[in-house]
């Protein structure tokens, strides 16, 4: 129907991690491409109005399994169903629009604006081994990456896009207010309740934007900010975050300073991260990833990813569900494929 | 594809409301419509036959999650997953249908006819903070609205639509079927088992129909029975229904009286119900309903709803997800968008 | 959109099953077709190479439930969620291909190439009261069918095709290994990693094909080979199969003769299957099923099928979710109708 397109990715890989106290091999998925199945429309309205909708499933196709959302922008609202009986739900992104010449109201489930300087300024955009450990070490919490619940304000992007991720020349800005939805008299009404805003300007050759987000929480309220850029030098493009986060009595901070180089058909990536927080021993690890894509198609494409984590003050993170011990490094490789549809 | 037609509709809203003991505050959805995606489709197999399906699925595109089916009828068959984990589920109808100049065959999810005359003769379609009381008071249990493992005939509607709700002019008729499956040896062999049945009369100006069902449950049966009318004055259309309910050894019944007008893209709603059981101390709540529907386009809608209901008789329903005392009155309104694709 | 075929069955039927203990009368699903709702795809990517995908989601439409998947190809990793609340995963298919001139690698969650020859040989297709006891009965576990985390490699078949079921003619190879995805430590490292391979030849009247699988467990490896074989004289269609499973130190043989028989637009089916293991006792299971298809259209068809199941050594089968005594006979049918879209 014309109403409506449909649209999605199916990324699977071959996956490897080893830690020094176990190791994983796996077929995965979403190593470059987010694997997903959309429902997505847009419908004029006449006098520069327009609607529309967005509903965003994420895949796990290795499996075929979905994965779940979160209700309520706590913890308690995003159960994990038993293993294999979890169904597709809309938690990419479930959104309803209206726009015009001023900007875009958005309501629903979305990415928070101070989540997208993660992926935009990351050469692996959040995906697979690569990924930027500012956001796989984060200490942000439910509402780290999306919100429910959400009411959002966007300017200077196309509409109905990815939001402030897709943003157009010159100023772009993004907020949202989200509802952990509590009763008035609960002990932790207002807990899940937030807001975040990213305000960002965009040229033919760079970009830069900066983002904050506090969401409440009974046990202490979960803080976002973080500051990115890209130059773009032709063939090259660098990028780069620096990230400060709070979650209650702990304070966080890192970088990502990254790269990808395109040539034809081929693109190679390469980061380092790293993340640190001032919890006993100040834990920290530091992250080197490089990757490589070969384009089959604008559609189709084939990689590869390398990574290597060293832990620091107590950290353990493990690359692809290696598990490592504290202060032991640990590595990491996709080897996929991916499909967008 | 053309076998499939792809449609659904995202609708969300700002929501409150208000009750002596707690307020809620949060992003609703499914105010005017009922959000969902559907997958549909009409195949005509000659002579005047045609087979149809019709898979439709509840969203809550505020957070993006689906929502439950009942599997067989009875309170054991509709759990609940945890938060944040429901998938899409076919719960709003999944069937299939064989039409003919006799009527139409249809077996599978769909709703009971003796529910049919609460939607069609309620401003508010049972959906909002407006819906009737006759429904969310209502003690019909879980074949009130829907029953899973159906056989239905329907006369006098169009094929594969929705139902005796979409009447055709004359004599329509729908007639339901449905199993319980319980084993032949169990104790509540018969439970979910039930029967329901609908007669009506639509001409240009006006429509009535009369609904009675039965649904066997091993802790006393459920009974469902209801008329309702309306008559379109051309602006105004007013109608009513009226419903005598039974779960066993408790009686009730209600009453609804509303109204639309319409004048180019405004209509305008009100509606009063009241809805009293037979259980100690007769609890009884009377709702006061008004809303307006801004239409932008046939497709998309701005709407606000308000509503407040009364409790008597040691009745305690609060609107919007509020919590109330006995006896205590609760406030509720809706403002939304409302999105068909 | 251009880039995604979206296809579907629903089948539903009326059901019956008797048994010495308990019957039951049911409205179930899936007959004579598999019920489904998939999302498909082919990309020409030049030079002979194509990618593909595929989604296939297993519906029951009597209540509009979805199935659950199995994430790790052990037990743990298929648990049924709670009645009502289980929503679509894409538990029948979910695979990303790319294919040339030297065959088909494919990723993700598929059939297991030594189940094939139970559905491809079998006249009843596996589905339905009348499907063969070597699959009904048999021992071979999660990995029985289909697994998941697969690596796939086809050759003679259509490309992102069912398989090695839709084969070309000549020579056709299906193999796969697939990881159960234990962490390396753990004391079952080694469960639900398996392979399995089909060899088959495929002429104008006939084929017939050989398979054996083996998926590792910690309580005794799982062990599946079988040999089938088909030939059509016209009208009539016969064609058999012999197995012999493994269920750690459990061993069980199996087989199948049917056939089918079309003229015009309507088909007859009919087969003998049984399955027999080594647990104390011997216990063994004979059924007989005849069936009877009439086709309304290329998509629609109305069916009926009847079996009987006769029980030895303390088996206990019974059709249609019919409870009988050990070493009782039980009987079931379908009367049903079954729309492709």
């Amino acid at each position: 129907q014309s109403n409506v397109t449909i649209g999605g990715i199916v990324d699977i890989n071959l996956a490897h991690g080893s830690g020094s106290i176990a190791n994983k091999s796996f077929v995965g998925s979403s190593g470059i491409g987010a694997s997903q199945l959309r429902f997505t429309g847009v419908e004029d309205l006449g006098g520069q109005l327009r609607a529309g909708f967005w509903l965003d499933s994420m895949l796990q196709p290795d499996s075929g399994a979905g994965t779940p959302t979160n209700t309520n922008n706590q913890a308690s609202g995003g159960a994990a169903a038993l293993a294999g009986s979890q169904g597709l739900t809309f938690n990419r992104r479930s959104t309803l629009s209206l726009g015009g010449p001023l900007g875009e109201l958005r309501l629903g489930r979305d990415y928070t604006p101070s989540y997208w300087n993660l992926p935009v300024y990351d050469p692996f955009g959040n995906l697979g081994v690569g990924s930027t450990h500012t956001l796989n070490g984060a200490i942000t919490g439910a509402t780290g990456v999306r919100a429910s619940n959400a009411i959002a304000y966007y300017y200077g992007h196309a509409f109905n896009a990815f939001a402030t991720g897709q943003s157009l020349q010159g100023l772009n800005v993004g907020a949202m207010a989200y509802a952990g939805e509590n009763a008035s008299n609960a002990a932790d009404a207002g807990s899940g309740n937030g807001a975040s805003v990213r305000v960002g300007w965009t040229a033919p050759a760079w970009s830069v934007a900066a983002a904050t987000g506090r969401t409440r929480n009974v046990a202490g309220d979960l803080r976002q900010t973080n500051l990115g850029g890209a130059y773009d030098f032709g063939v090259v493009r660098v990028m780069g975050h620096l990230v400060r986060d709070r979650n209650g009595a702990v304070t966080a901070k890192g970088y990502l300073l990254g790269l990808t180089a395109a040539v034809g058909i081929h693109q190679w990536r390469a980061s380092v991260s790293a993340y640190e927080t001032d919890a006993p021993g100040r834990p920290k690890a530091t992250k080197l990833a490089v990757g490589y894509v070969h384009n089959l198609s604008k559609r189709t494409a084939v990689y590869a990813t390398g990574a290597v984590i060293d832990n620091e003050g107590g950290a353990a993170f493990g690359l692809n569900q290696a598990v490592t011990a504290p202060n032991a490094r640990s590595r990491g490789f996709d080897l996929g494929v991916r499909h967008s549809f």
